[in-house]
């Protein structure tokens, strides 16, 4: 496993973590400042930004780009909002090439509305990243399938275990792809209680399929279900276990921090936030 | 699939679905009254009385038991600890014994406060089961784990799938026991998610380890991670094919409904709850 000490430059900052509080040319700053190596932004941070000034600021400060976020929902009512859905992916994943973005993070959606159709949603799932591949590798970005914690399966994601995302990607792409164009984004917020957690990092890994590694920690008790992650420490996650998994499984990329926290983070000044991310990646992740 | 119009008898209530508003008398009284041919009490309806007494209570009202709610958590920092938690747990099924209940379920606790060894957490749930195995075979009562939703891994049951839950009966029990004596609960609210739904109960089911059924609905959005499940038809769970599911895969025991909402259902009067029950399973369950 490697020792992140004085290795920031492993690291990233998504920038989800900073609260969205600041425009993208001032958080590309502060994280460079700060020491880390990379970032992931949100598309909502790209709005009213030209894409290829944006990667070309990211460049000029020294950061890589270790992921871009994330996908519009694919599951819909109707066959002409999957399609659309489809073309506005189609759009994020040319915004992705242009800042340099190696994976697209697909947050894949639920049901529609008023539908308890979950296998029906999940076949819709598969169906719009099926039609998505070849954009991806015509661009050079690679689709990187976020499996969400289940607690969101009816409203964010009907893609809940890593081992369901590589089932998804190989009956896609073949089961043994000799270079890959879906994957997986484990984070560990959403896949720490897996019981199948080594195996599954141990499968992704050997398919080089494990395209994006985020950390954050699961507070015990959470007091919100989607905007109450912990920083680094302060909850019941074996940080170092995992990434020992994640790393023995072949992975080399960013150690990238992505934390919803709408009472405590994200109230904080983002050098104060910045500086305990560096802190904790270092003693605990 | 078994046709539940008009056939209260196969349906059971879960005391906790009546928000513990009214001592076991009472409610065993209202649960008769309303048509319901089976109900599962807590170890706190308990409290204070004489369980071979509930139990004639329950005979002479004419219900069934359809289980026994709940174990004492099973990890814990100290083996004195530990011990006394498997102690507790020998009462329990006695109590179980006493009242007719076929079997005894288990919601297994997360790791020790402070820790973040999930899976050795998980090692001492199966260690704790092993050592209750015998005291349920001579009971009569069968040890039911029943895996909670993955967001309560942390504080509530680290054990969080079918699949893990088999698993850990097949490794204590053999994977071909003839009259297995640990089996699962099978509850909607905690599985209702899981991509390996079908196989898992099928699995189960064969094994002759599918012992209790129980149902709510899943809330989009769900207000509180442990005080908002919904009324049966009020979420996006297919109810009708999960349960086509199960009594496709052998099981013919109890629908049992189980419902905690503090909010909404524990706040409307016993009888008001219990007669939506009868509607919604008749309905669309």
């Amino acid at each position: 496993m490697r020792d992140l000490t004085r290795r920031l430059d492993l690291c990233s900052i998504n920038t989800a973590t900073l609260g969205h509080q600041a425009p993208i040319g001032p958080m590309i700053d502060a994280i460079a400042r700060a020491g880390f190596g990379a970032l992931a932004p949100w598309r909502r941070d790209l709005e009213g930004e030209e894409a290829a000034a944006v990667g070309r600021r990211i460049r000029d400060a020294g950061l890589a780009v270790s992921g871009y976020c994330r996908s519009t929902y694919l599951p819909a009512a109707t066959r002409p909002e999957r399609q659309a859905a489809i073309e506005d992916n189609k759009r994020a994943i040319d915004q992705a090439a242009a800042i340099g973005a190696p994976c697209f993070v697909f947050v894949v959606g639920g049901a529609p509305a008023g539908s308890r159709d979950l296998p029906g949603a999940r076949r819709q799932v598969a169906d719009g990243v099926a039609a998505l591949l070849e954009h991806g590798r015509a661009a050079g970005v690679r689709l990187a399938l976020e499996p969400l914690h289940p607690m969101y399966a009816a409203d964010r994601a009907c893609l809940n275990t890593l081992a369901q995302a590589l089932d998804m990607a190989e009956a896609i792409e073949g089961p043994s792809a000799a270079d890959p164009w879906i994957g997986v984004a484990a984070d560990i917020y959403h896949i720490w209680w897996d019981p199948a957690l080594c195996t599954q990092i141990a499968r992704a890994g050997a398919a080089g399929r494990l395209l994006a590694y985020h950390v954050c920690d699961w507070l015990s008790p959470t007091r919100d279900m989607l905007l109450d992650r912990g920083m680094m420490g302060d909850g019941v996650v074996d940080l170092k276990a995992i990434r020992a998994m994640v790393e023995s499984a072949g992975y080399s990329g960013a150690v990238e921090v992505e934390i919803f926290s709408a009472e405590n983070w994200w109230r904080r000044p983002m050098a104060e936030v910045l500086a305990v991310c560096a802190e904790r990646l270092q003693a605990v992740c």
